[in-house]
């Protein structure tokens, strides 16, 4: 049976052999939520950036630039980090280069996998459908915040080892705590974030509207995938299953 | 209010700034068990080392070796790591130096601590009155497996949160997820962890009653201290009380 393990922290990524995997990279708030609300609204491409200059100089390259720093848009970008700016028309068959303070510098780590995807709340289905006819092993990467652990990417790789534990099998006690987790959770994922130290701090900047969004299941049927350091939206187009 | 945080993975220390801070280290199978087991036996003090040869040349000095690299006994070491040997009257008043494959490099990484204690199931309400008495914010630092997270170290830290839950509050997400998976588990610690990976690789060595014993609650009333490098057991006297 194939093998999912979670790495619940970018920083501990060196413990883990991705090279016969497929990397699940995911920000739930908000910076895998937003690129996958992008693909869906048929931007072209995302170049991720783990820093913030390399993104700003894409501008030049006809880039749009995107992201934030400490979950604040930054000062001269085109867009910030909310998954409603990137609904808008204008942004249709065009190019993003994009950082954040946790989930670009997540999929720079992921580099050597044999496979990189953007997972959210919002295609998960997509996502664990992707992952059930891949014949790889699995990692899942939270993002986390600056280094340390958070509950909601947590959640989500919790709900990506419950949807898939018929098929794929967890290598180690972090899937397990996710599930667990998630089980605990997934009733009311809005109700069992509201003390977590993340959402408290992106609710002190007004953006309720954005953590609801970001924590719905299913919205989209979209799989961002990493080509050569650049994000696509890949040939995926299976019908979003219930399970 | 005091704080308190948990870290779940000694590779993630670098983070987490300690000098205000008391550090438990955890290391439920089963290496801060065994000392727990050890001082409540009347042993003099353990010299913990992180290196092998280092903790063998201590033998010279005139102390016990002991300790176990990937779950097994060292070749040559006096002792193991199951706590059962740690209750042999011939110890009474002797000197162990101790080495292991995670709980002993997680005291290592924890220097810089304003103190430094040790927290085991069998010692869990020393330590929670200990930590109240205190006027110091808290750190738990989970040993893990080889630098990945595990759920018998991370079960004990939520039992610590859970427990000092009206006096000290959590400071970011991970004490919530460990306090929200002891929640889930207290009733059957055993149970629960019976599908954990490290459980499971205990179990492959024969040593079931090594992890019942080291998941049962409140054995002693000792709470072994940093002191110059050298634990020792301290003057902690009280009473353990029923929470």
């Amino acid at each position: 049976m194939k093998k999912i393990d979670v790495c619940l922290s970018p920083e501990i990524m060196h413990l883990y052999n991705v090279h016969d995997r497929t990397v699940v990279v995911v920000d739930i708030l908000r910076a895998t939520s937003c690129m996958t609300t992008a693909f869906a609204h048929g931007i072209d491409s995302i170049a991720p950036f783990a820093s913030l200059e390399d993104c700003l100089a894409m501008k030049s390259n006809g880039y749009f630039t995107a992201g934030e720093r400490d979950g604040k848009k930054v000062e001269g970008f085109d867009l910030g980090n909310s998954p409603f700016e990137y609904m808008d028309e204008k942004l249709k068959g065009k190019k993003i280069a994009f950082t954040t303070t946790n989930g670009t510098q997540a999929i720079a780590k992921s580099v050597g996998a044999k496979e990189i995807i953007i997972g959210s709340f919002l295609n998960l289905s997509a996502v664990t459908e992707f992952l059930l006819v891949s014949e790889n092993n699995v990692l899942i990467v939270c993002a986390g915040w600056k280094g340390k652990v958070n509950l909601e990417d947590t959640l989500f790789a919790g709900a990506v080892v419950d949807i898939l534990k018929d098929h794929i099998e967890p290598d180690c006690d972090a899937p397990l705590a996710a599930q667990h987790l998630y089980t605990l959770a997934k009733q009311d994922l809005n109700g069992f974030l509201k003390n977590s130290s993340h959402v408290k701090r992106l609710a002190k900047l007004g953006i309720h509207k954005d953590i609801e969004f970001c924590l719905t299941p299913d919205r989209y049927n979209v799989v961002p995938i990493l080509h050569d350091g650049i994000l696509e939206s890949g040939d995926w187009n299976s019908t979003i299953k219930t399970y």
